[in-house]
């Protein structure tokens, strides 16, 4: 069959705050083929990722997306692997490509799967899935007292495992000490308890060193992001010197650059988001290239359950990889765009989908309900 | 005094061919502050960076660049860098971000030094220029008695030193044979030459390994772009297999992944475009990392001569690295784009321009005469 057509619909919450969560507003990629449709999910910016897809051509090595898919064939996973190839070359100069690929990338593999009737997961080879540990991905609370009474409530309901991040946690010891305090206070010493510093630090190892006595006595069991996703040197600095597990990752947006954070980054934890790092092929080779390093892979993931399944794909079968993020603040809009929903097991597991493609049913009223209406004209003409 | 106003030239050639000349289209800056205005240009796809300068704000780490910088103060390097500093942070999530911020700090330098009344390379701290060795930079002919006819002519031309890049080089052994000895043949041994082939093996070593002997036997300069920009342990592996000198970085979007191509990928000469890796001051300090690590610092620069001097700043006063990107195949509007043009002497030296700013005169006319009208609806609003 050829792909005969790929839409793009640009979601959104009726307000984006000034917050770190990333599930305000989406861009679902819908592809179609042989009388059959699959979705995706790109993260990151709509409007620059939609301008990626069907911008004029600059030069041999930076074009719209849209002319290295529309048309190709889609029989097999080699024909992904193709339109791929082509993708990275033709669009090798415009640095969005990846976020806005990694959508569609999906969406194909989601179709082909459909074809098949099969989920993803088997696509690439796959017999069975491993259940995870949901980690619950939170931003930390505006006080400490806020941390404590937001990871008591999220160890009743049963999970073993909490990350917390950003909201102005790194520019102050005392408030940094006293968050994680809290949070272990809270939690208790069996739960995992995971901290996310979104790059507060850009490449300042100093403030990262203050904080190891706090990350130790707060038992964590990764820090995340401490310095710019591509200052490996300060990430290996801070593992030789402390030993603290480092995680990171979220923001790679090629296999290569994946391979870095592991081999001259030193993390132990890579976290690949589907929607970013090119898809779920890569993220299968980001994995196998992890686990023979002895480094764990986990999805990152702040946007739907869309998103969530595409992420969980690439490591569906490992017994290594243990944790999944589980993000627990979703707006409406991610949570509404799917039917069904993934769900945690009373033990704090979740399964992947054993549904056919990604196994996620798209809510077709909400691609209505929070619909942004984008029109491009490039000297006139309407272009998107 | 006060940001004022910030504006988005997409200028384009009336048809875009496929081929690697990076020429064929511009996205122009104007910025205006008190009464000065400053110019700067940015490299890569124009529409999809208009998108990321005023698309809807995502969440916390992805706003559109417009907002970190309108309004704010510009009275001097420090606050430039405060903007650079808010942009990184604010715009985080957004790839497209550096190719989009750097011809926006560019024009912030221009509009600073022409307050200053000085040249921007006065406003890092330099106090004198040093010329630099022009290399052509050329596309391989068609044929190999093509590229003959193209060295030969450059030769004659006073250049000392020609960079033949891409037009199918490396995908036939004998193919590219032909081609290095007709160059060779052309220009004797006392030229310099370089080989671009532009990401052309990926990540495959052994297609690179297997033209070390041609490489040897035409004694190239440097060896650039042999695999993915971010294929650090590659870049690597060859350098520490075959000794070739590599060269790399017009990909590099960050300070931080410039550092890790000298770092992790060994390479000896770094190419840094001020439209991409973050403008001017991300080259100052690229520079001298550079040179402390025995890396010469080269200018990446296929556009205008607008460019061309922006991306000189940085190393305008070193004496360690010596060559600079001349290209020679502008397209019209390239060319067209300034009043004055940088050329270079009988002994293949160009200066840097000693005029205020980048020392470069914008051709108003230019800007009507190639201006591609954009207009974006964001639910039915006008937002550019």
């Amino acid at each position: 069959m050829k792909i005969e057509n790929i839409q793009l619909f640009y979601l959104s919450m009726p307000e984006i705050l000034d917050e770190a969560d990333g599930s305000q507003d989406a861009l679902i990629v819908k592809v179609e083929a042989g009388g059959l449709v699959g979705w995706g999910e790109c993260e990151a910016s709509p409007l620059t990722s939609i301008a990626n897809f069907i911008c004029p051509k600059s030069h041999s090595a930076a074009n719209p997306i849209r002319d290295s898919i529309l048309g190709k064939n889609l029989n097999n996973l080699d024909d992904i692997k193709k339109i791929i190839y082509t993708v990275k070359h033709r669009s090798l100069m415009i640095a969005q490509t990846p976020h806005t690929f990694s959508g569609i990338e999906v969406a194909l593999l989601d179709l082909l799967a459909k074809k098949e009737n099969c989920p993803i997961y088997s696509l690439l080879g796959m017999k069975k899935t491993n259940p995870k540990i949901a980690y619950a991905s939170v931003l930390f609370g505006k006080t400490p007292q806020d941390t404590f009474n937001i990871t008591k409530k999220l160890k009743q309901n049963n999970f073993k495992a909490i990350k917390l991040g950003w909201e102005n946690f790194g520019l102050d010891l005392k408030n940094d000490q006293d968050h994680l305090v809290a949070a272990r206070d809270a939690i208790g010493n069996e739960l995992e308890l995971m901290i996310d510093v979104g790059a507060i630090w850009g490449t300042n190892l100093e403030d990262a060193e203050k904080r190891l006595e706090i990350f130790q006595n707060a038992k964590i069991t990764w820090l995340e992001e401490p310095f710019f996703s591509d200052a490996f040197y300060e990430y290996s600095e801070l593992y030789k010197k402390t030993n603290l597990p480092l995680a990171g990752g979220e923001s790679c947006h090629s296999i290569e650059s994946a391979k870095n954070m592991i081999r001259f980054g030193k993390v132990k934890f890579i976290q690949i988001d589907a929607g970013i790092a090119g898809g779920i092929l890569a993220g299968k080779e980001i994995c196998d290239f992890a686990e023979s390093h002895d480094v764990q892979y986990v999805n990152h993931t702040f946007t739907s359950h869309l998103q969530l399944s595409s992420s969980l794909q690439p490591y569906a079968s490992s017994n290594k990889s243990k944790f999944s993020e589980f993000p627990q603040q979703l707006k409406s809009l991610a949570w509404d765009l799917t039917e069904n929903h993934i769900s945690m097991d009373q033990n704090g597991y979740i399964n992947i989908p054993e549904g056919v493609g990604h196994g996620m049913k798209i809510n077709q009223s909400a691609l209505d309900q929070y619909n942004v209406d984008v029109e491009i004209f490039v000297n006139k003409k309407k272009i998107f």
